[in-house]
């Protein structure tokens, strides 16, 4: 029960976020504002919500956003907000993907810190570029892989990284869905419309929309890059213009092998975002849909079940949960350790303080490029018949 | 995907909150704060956060309570927020057992809904006095007996009502930790001493804290009031005054039979709420510590496993859910769905309008008065060898 | 892979085995004839298969007995063979609960040794007239509480006389069954109209049949002897004349206390036997349909699970398994362990040797009696709404 | 309960049993050996148990085979047994891999029905003619691919081909061991000797020995042909000859793609063999270690958990299980399934009569030529940096 501390984050600076996208009818900005919510650390005072003036200014009136502060053009947003001493502190972007870059720079370049959701950009020129000005203004950049919130992936990493299973040798990873079994795009859907549209999605389906997350779940976990990959990319429902089903074969420095695979079209499947890694001396398993444990196997041991707050873990894993074991917690607490590891380094800038080191796990600009490496390497190396393909950089 | 909408409530109202109890160090009172934050229907505003003024003053602070509105006193916070135009609509009562009554009374008597922690109070004559006055006050009273704000749980219930096991002939239900195993209270941790302290705790241990649990899960799901129950109460750790350990057999109205088993000195379990119950044509199984399936056999068919938001999830779990099936949500989640239910019911009256339907199955002063009753019925049972007891009202 | 040399038992004398019981259409004695061959240490050489005539003959025949060694009468086998040379050196009985006792108590008397199903007996009258009658005979006597021959099991055991949990606190059982949730007795179907006769199935229905083998369960892991029970047995099925589900409270010697729960109209459960045992600084989970691990929680460790043959599975599991972890094995083979272990007594005793120590955990008429005690205990009991009654013995 | 009739087989001839292999030491063999006995259609009467006359000798006198019938060579053995009239019907042979074409030939040519293990031969040369020579001797030959031999393997078959989860989409098939995670080979053990060993296991390692069970069962399974591969193998420990991992990208006639993962350095995995079939409108899975259950997802339906000889169960699964539902049966009835099945096929062939058509599963001649293509096409694709490679056949 020494768990029960972290209940609440030390009490500290509430910030000012502001918010551009998210307007009615959007999923993943109300799970930001979830996320920012649960710990309180944020207090969502400005949005651009929606370009649709009449739609940004009901969505705001629903969040409790003062009317002068709902704008509907971000670049006004970033203006306004910068000329007021109550001006925002931080601001999330919840947009498609294709419209990260242009609101990020902005924001950045008039020193707001930004949360940006995955993946970073349209395409890998325009990451960079985004990387780039991001850089220059020195502000905080956040990203939300939000599943490397969860306590037991962090645990999982200083487990790897400390020697728990020695050499990483084999790393599986897998995202599995069924929503996209059938041509839902045709419906009118709105999530599946975007994500099988090439114009908004990029030049990836599934691979970009959960791919990603696999990928960076398993470079986070395993401590290891992986350096080229061998991609097959399908699209098994008639019709549609992007893959919705990818294999691949990977390979990582320090010689780990490994497998990925994603699908948006496995019917029974979920969220099956599942994680394995095996190493000399010992192997890990995670599955998403059951967050709150973490299989660990030293070789010649009978494997054990560590669960988050329970006996065998680790401070990593105690920074990042509220509850007690036996409490589960689930996605949305994942998510919103991404938002409380960001308010603390956030305010430990505006209060010229260390931030507390167990908040510097957050993915930021260099997983967000190495994202968009991961995507244009699965789909060059697709269009080769699944050729061996470097990762760079 | 039709699930998106209910990420956030509607929009509405957003309630001003106040709190009695849970300053610095306290557990459940953080509990009850995220909760009431999850879904944006409360602004936490004044507070009687302890008893001692400068622990009062600090917890307020870090808060972000205003210091005029940091009370040391509910009498006086009662007084001074009933007089104040801006006054708090609601107020969360989070005191150990034995100071929920005064506080509860207090603020009804004043016109301030209340939303209060279980069990109702320190003993049932304490109980039905509080439920008397509140009743006569007339305001909103909900009762945190959280578990019954998981989906899978008013799904379960649903479909019990709905005949999809028919008549139920068997309730099993335990609920299992293993944290008192050692004399813990000895140590000083807080958490132990007054849960093992029958000033503090009233007459019942694990009975009382989480045998109440298993119990309003067992009525609240099948349907049924438990007329009598033969309890064996144990008190495992040398030394305790309190039972750590106990078995119940139940009769339930209808002919149904079932064991209740609650314990605190069970080693590996970390707090294992399960419940099964079976009917003439099905059978459904449920665990809290997975909370997002709930498991249906249909005699003669393969069993079935139902997932929050996945298919067979019916309009009473989808309303008390936020992300979409695979995502899991856990037990913060659950707790904020009461205080969800509990901001629209306020709302609508505040409002002169009818309470979303919906929104009506929270736990109030009848479940919190049978609590009392369970408990007294328990112990008295215990005291008899065991002698079968029957639960009035 | 040390664990290869179990895969056949040291090779040894082959001995001859007789059936009584078990002719076609019959379920369990075709169960004892796997379990016999399943280690090569039985070759099947008599019968009275039935007491019909023609059917014997033709049971027989199926068989590859000899005609001049299949016999109608049990009487007449038992005398026949015992002057033939090559007569049997072993006898299983197969018959219903009620026909156990002539046959076996005709065996041992000519010097026949024997395996019997269980129950025991009829009645306990009967069960102690046999006992006595074998006692005297000096030959070897198995009982079938086929569920103590899983590997995991007797780790259990084993794990708990070892200390590895501490002194026993809490013993949970259960036997959960659903075939007889409908009057499956009304159709004529063969096993279910003798198990809910009176006649044939003696005082109880239920608990004779499966919550006999929980309580042998409970006892023969926890090792400790439950001094006394309040049962309360139930007919959930209209019309039934024996319980059909049943509840009970227990106290064990040295203090520890449980709840044992066998019901065979739980709509979903197949063979749904579980045991969980808690002590002082540890707890064991096990369940017969996942029979090949076991879990184990040392207080303030990570829970492990201990795989049949794999690490940290101990010596008295290795010598009842017969593949390497990972290759499960089940309900036949743990029935083939007690014949293994039987054979193993039997031919030690033809040879005049000391038999290996690790085969002698199989039950017998100690164990035999011990169930009938626990039937009478648990029917006298519920008569008196729930009252508690030693268990004698 | 319908299932209690499968306990026993059709009561029928009992085939005459000969072994080459499987002396004292070896693990197959005896594997083969119960296999044999747990369904009484089999009397071991001879063997050529070892090419070491006295090992040959003793290891036959243990099981019971008369000592004129214990050869050291399996040339005398075929010629001797053919000339006798009670020679052996059938011979199973379970020699290491590089031993089985020149026996299984001789004892062909001389009408003896053949069970092999697996796989068929060496490498690919030898496998064609052991296959053309036992083709031309129209004897029966069974391949000991025991995994089709488990009842929801043979399910999960039906159900694909009867449509209930629509065209298959992706297979994904693993079987992870962690036996090798170390330079087992170096210390002696016999088991992980040979199978390291170029010169006896062939041209793979993992490949051979593990990944092609995995191969054969995807295939059995989806009712499809892998059409071709791209293969990483790689040698993890060091010092290894052959592969102890390997990745693969698969693509099967009928536009399915796939993963296949074979490893034996995975620590925790004991022998997990697991399979998942995604079609247009379903998904199934199933796991070696849990095998008495199937998971079956209908698009838009919960899933189901069908149970071997529950709710659901088919006709194909029945044939092949013994017990009810609830008693799990494990690796070596699916074993012993093999055998049961060609023994109704031999036992028809010999009474002249057609076989029980649900007996006709069994891998055979042209499954054995498969998997050596296999072997063949990974290990070419690997030294190509995973090339894609055609599976010729």
């Amino acid at each position: 029960m020494a768990i029960e501390r972290q209940l609440e984050p030390a009490a500290g600076r509430r910030l000012r976020l502001g918010m551009v996208g998210g307007g009615q009818g959007a999923f993943i900005g109300a799970v930001h504002r979830i996320a920012a919510r649960l710990d309180d650390r944020y207090e969502l005072v400005a949005g651009a919500l929606s370009s649709d003036a009449e739609r940004a200014r009901v969505s705001a009136a629903d969040l409790h956003i003062a009317p002068d502060r709902a704008y509907s053009s971000f670049t006004e947003m970033a203006e306004r907000e910068a000329q007021r001493p109550d001006g925002v502190d931080v601001v999330a972007i919840v947009t498609p993907n294709h419209m990260h870059a242009a609101p990020a720079i902005a924001f950045a370049e008039r020193g707001v810190h930004v949360i940006c959701d995955k993946p970073l950009a349209h395409n890998l020129d325009e990451a960079l570029a985004l990387a780039d000005a991001v850089n220059r203004s020195g502000v905080i950049f956040g990203l939300t892989h939000n599943y490397t919130g969860y306590p037991m992936i962090r645990q999982a990493r200083e487990m790897i990284a400390s020697g728990d299973i020695g050499k990483a040798r084999v790393v599986q990873v897998e995202y599995a869905q069924d929503w996209l079994s059938t041509p839902l795009e045709a419906s009118g859907q709105k999530q599946a419309a975007w994500r099988t549209d090439p114009e908004k999605a990029g030049a990836a389906g599934a691979v970009g929309d959960i791919g990603t997350h696999a990928f960076n779940l398993a470079e986070f976990v395993s401590g290891a890059l992986c350096e080229s990959l061998a991609a097959d990319l399908s699209r098994m429902v008639p019709g549609r213009a992007l893959d919705d089903n990818a294999h691949m074969l990977l390979r990582f420095e320090g010689g780990a092998r490994g497998a990925l695979w994603a699908s948006q079209i496995a019917p029974g499947a979920e969220n099956a975002l599942r994680l394995r890694v095996y190493g000399e001396t010992g192997g890990l398993e995670w599955s998403q849909e059951e967050p709150n444990s973490l299989l660990f196997a030293a070789l010649g041991k009978p494997p054990q079940r560590i669960t988050r707050a329970g006996p065998g873990a680790l401070p990593v894993a105690a920074h990042a949960t509220r509850v007690p074991s036996g409490h589960p917690e689930g996605y949305l607490e994942g998510f919103a350790q991404i938002y409380r590891d960001l308010a603390e380094q956030i305010a430990a800038r505006i209060d010229r303080r260390p931030p507390d080191p167990a908040s510097l796990l957050t993915p930021g600009l260099a997983e967000g490029v190495r994202g968009m490496r991961f995507i244009a390497a699965a789909v060059s190396s697709s269009a080769c018949d699944a050729a061996w393909t470097r990762i760079e950089g």
